[in-house]
């Protein structure tokens, strides 16, 4: 069972996760959590070319991409796939579907063809329930503000950030059997109550 | 003007590369020359995880692939690409083509993603002119052998690289307009003067 994560910054993905996973280990489930990039030797050190080195400032677009999804394809055989076989329940804070969010609908990039990237990145595996904490990004902002960052936020990110918003719910409308859509503007609690409603049905009609 | 070398281990690509260089600056044309992976910092990074790092031994083929094609898609960007649209005439060792014989015909992988995910990676940039430096595995395996290398070769790897040869042959046979097939058998300076003869005529022919 591998369940994912996506919505913008601000919307509260740690916090809901690491509560997931509270209830579910109290369930006596097996649980891991993941989060990219990074997540096994070789996704750090991917990682570090991505986000630590600071000088890498003359990254192209499609580089980015590409280290993404070659970091991913090393966390899904060394790590996503042998829990999910072994029975646990996998829960990654973004995954396969954030790819198409940002760089698909947000920058542009051609859809079909990230589609197949990330088919061949993951190997086909792709999520049993997604969850998407739904938020206005202005909201978001504010959220982000009240926490002294986001300041560099201008109208070209707003916009960028709302074509990401309506991407991520264009996909969940497309495959509704896959994607449960919260409502992350509610306090924490109530949105960790519908998460808990989702995730164990979910679960109980998959037989586990 | 973009001129690739193709072939396997063994058949003298970084030798005939120097000597066509030199020939190609004595006409005094601008000449670059790159060798991948790296040729940029970030490539350079890359590299280092790919190659260097002698921890990362379980590192998946789709990761190794991606990593790959990360490191050429800076390098297009950041170097081919402005270097050709300068009017210099840009010399690779490997490019494109060594991912479609050795994960496409060598290991197997499905060569029509692998041609998608190469024009994603390279922006759609093929080469004008690619030198097929053609040498019986067998014979590699000999001058390797003289060199006190290729040890470990053994019968799955030699029909690894009988499937890379044929590979490359029948990617050369498909596309006649670009692809020259050298027989890299014979002494060097016969092998330099078909590249030359090649190289002039594809020059001449493109107006420069």
């Amino acid at each position: 069972m591998l369940i994912t994560f996506e919505g913008p910054e601000g919307s509260g993905k740690t916090t809901q996760i690491k509560a997931l996973a509270e209830h579910l280990c109290a369930q006596g489930r097996d649980v891991l959590t993941t989060r990219e990039p990074g997540g096994t030797p070789i996704g750090d050190q991917v990682r570090a070319v991505l986000l630590t080195n600071l000088e890498n400032t003359d990254m192209h677009p499609r580089t980015e991409i590409l280290l993404f999804l070659a970091a991913r394809a090393q966390l899904v055989e060394q790590v996503i796939r042998p829990a999910a076989q072994a029975g646990k329940v996998v829960i990654c804070d973004r995954y396969a579907d954030s790819t198409l969010a940002y760089q698909g609908y947000g920058h542009g990039a051609d859809r079909d063809l990230l589609r197949r990237l990330l088919d061949f990145a993951t190997g086909g595996l792709w999520p049993d329930l997604t969850l998407l904490l739904d938020l206005d990004p202005e909201e978001g902002l504010k959220r982000k503000k009240l926490g002294g960052e986001w300041n560099r936020l201008d109208a070209y990110t707003l916009a960028f950030h709302q074509r990401v918003r309506a991407g991520y719910l264009e996909l969940a409308a497309r495959d509704p059997a896959r994607w449960v859509v919260v409502d992350a503007a509610r306090p924490a609690e109530q949105v960790q109550a519908e998460i808990r409603r989702a995730v164990d049905a979910r679960l109980a009609h998959a037989g586990h």
